[in-house]
């Protein structure tokens, strides 16, 4: 019978987005018992947090009532978050500040939370169940319409002296590069990002106007987004695959620059475009050996998030389970 | 008698370097009380590792005939190293190769030994004995010919998978900029090393005959080296300060940079370039608050390393206590 009751144990994870909360109970091997998910109110922090704390209760009441024992919650928020204090600080695109998101969900469930940014959730995701099952040391880079990260260095989370480390995403890689929202010029994230993949391509459908990219874009070269350059990509248009090459040979640039400075066993892609990662994951990997020190990136798979749209809640409950197995 | 006792407990540091092994017995609190130093023929292989295991083993016995109680051994050696081997796998202009320096001590001496790359031991001494002294989370530069670094996190040296991280002077600042040792383009080492401080004075004074920098270099700019360039600015050559005006930026970028990956407490600069660094120091914090994410970069003090020439023997001799300190 202990075996049984062990697969029972499980924690409940929380990815706390723009658009809408999940949650999920995960067993301990990373398997989804059960899942639920509710939109929220971006513009109305207030209801946010009522949701937030809603949605916590009758989680975990449901989970009781199906007999699942959960050890804990973990919580993946976007935007800055102070670790240690349990606190949201802010989020981009959401009215809420300053919620103190672990107590809230320690009282309304009476469990131990953790709470952390979804980068990291979702870099420990991959450890938990994922690509980085058991690895120790690793890279972490979020895909999406900006570029951010996780990193793990001796097998735990790099958190840095304020837990705000690992900006992956704002390390230079052209000074002459496009402006990034960060007011640096050709930071990763200005030249990496899906938007970047957008804009190289709308700059090379001005000059190739026989792409198919514009018919999909309804001749608009400025609704070229980078979901629409992948499947252009996808579907063998020249251009869309010339703006993909460029593109990867950015993010190969700040591959290298990771793999210099932390001596990962792999690195993973993750967030959004890396659902389109079989269109460019074989020519950054060529690009990487070709511009890092070779005794330094050779052997460094570079490999794609194996989570995908389950990154965010599987990485939550990972949270939970890093911080009861850490005070264990 | 017993605090007597615990200042008599040392560590021996040898700093194993291109032109000489130094040693130094160093106390708990990184006092030196007693040092050595011998030429080494870094061209004869077989005639180092004889000089390292000669001056391991009479060092040893010097030091307990003055009654100092070694507790254990630190190595720091320029270039590429198997920590966990044990081994000094190559270095930069010697010819050892293959060494295995750790068991090479240890039977000289009959004392537990570590081995480490010369950068990490830096570091380990700034926060052993130096201006990083408590700090769990810093990122040590050093500038010299090249440059490289050691990370802090958490209280321990970053280390990466293979042992081999922290390679901080290959990451991309400008891929228009001048080729690197590696090969690839504006590597922060190619822009903000000692040897780059020496090429941008000697393209400047190409433009600007009438600067001292040229007077110093008998006529020639390609004598213009990196220490000329800042002996000429400490005298007021305008030239030189403009040479070191744009030195500066390059730093602060790579700075920066590390900053956004690690939010670190300090940032440490050390190596022979540091010695001038009242020349440049304030530029580089101003550049780095103008360049970074405000939040991130802000109270981030950057200071020169406290240890200067003294940094590679008290270096290895906190190699040695960290390493007996993790295995108590």
């Amino acid at each position: 019978m202990a075996p049984q009751e062990s697969i029972r144990e499980c924690l409940l994870g929380i990815d706390a987005g723009g658009t809408k909360i999940a949650t999920a109970a995960v067993d301990t091997r990373g398997e989804i018992l059960q899942a639920n998910e509710l939109e929220t109110p971006a513009h109305d922090g207030d209801k946010m947090v009522k949701t937030f704390r809603e949605l916590v209760a009758s989680e975990t009441a449901r989970c009781r009532d199906k007999g699942l024992d959960i050890k804990a919650i973990g919580i993946a928020a976007a935007g800055y978050i102070s670790r240690r204090d349990g606190v949201l600080i802010e989020s981009p695109n959401i009215a809420w500040r300053m919620v103190p998101l672990k107590m809230i969900a320690e009282e309304a469930s009476g469990l131990p939370a953790f709470l952390d940014n979804d980068a990291n959730g979702a870099a420990a995701g991959e450890r938990f169940a994922g690509i980085a099952k058991g690895v120790d040391d690793f890279v972490y880079i979020t895909l999406g319409t900006g570029v951010g990260g996780g990193v793990y260095t001796d097998g735990s989370l790099l958190r840095g002296n304020r837990g705000v480390a690992a900006e992956l995403g704002h390390i230079i890689i052209d000074p002459n590069g496009p402006v990034c929202g960060c007011g640096r010029r050709g930071c990763l994230e200005a030249l990496a990002s899906g938007t970047a993949m957008g804009r190289e391509g709308a700059e090379l459908a001005k000059q190739n106007p026989n792409t198919i990219m514009l018919e999909m874009a309804e001749g608009d070269p400025g609704k070229i987004t980078g979901i629409l350059v992948a499947r252009a990509a996808g579907q063998g248009d020249e251009t869309a695959i010339r703006a993909i090459q460029t593109w990867s040979v950015y993010l190969a640039e700040g591959i290298v620059d990771f793999i210099h400075i932390f001596d990962p066993k792999i690195v993973v892609l993750g967030g959004g475009v890396s659902e389109s990662g079989h269109l460019f994951i074989s020519q950054v990997q060529d690009a990487v050996i070709e511009r890092g020190i070779r005794a330094l990136v050779e052997g460094i798979p570079i490999v794609l998030s194996k989570l995908r749209n389950e990154a965010g809640v599987i990485g939550a409950a990972a949270l939970a389970w890093e911080g009861i197995s850490s005070s264990r």
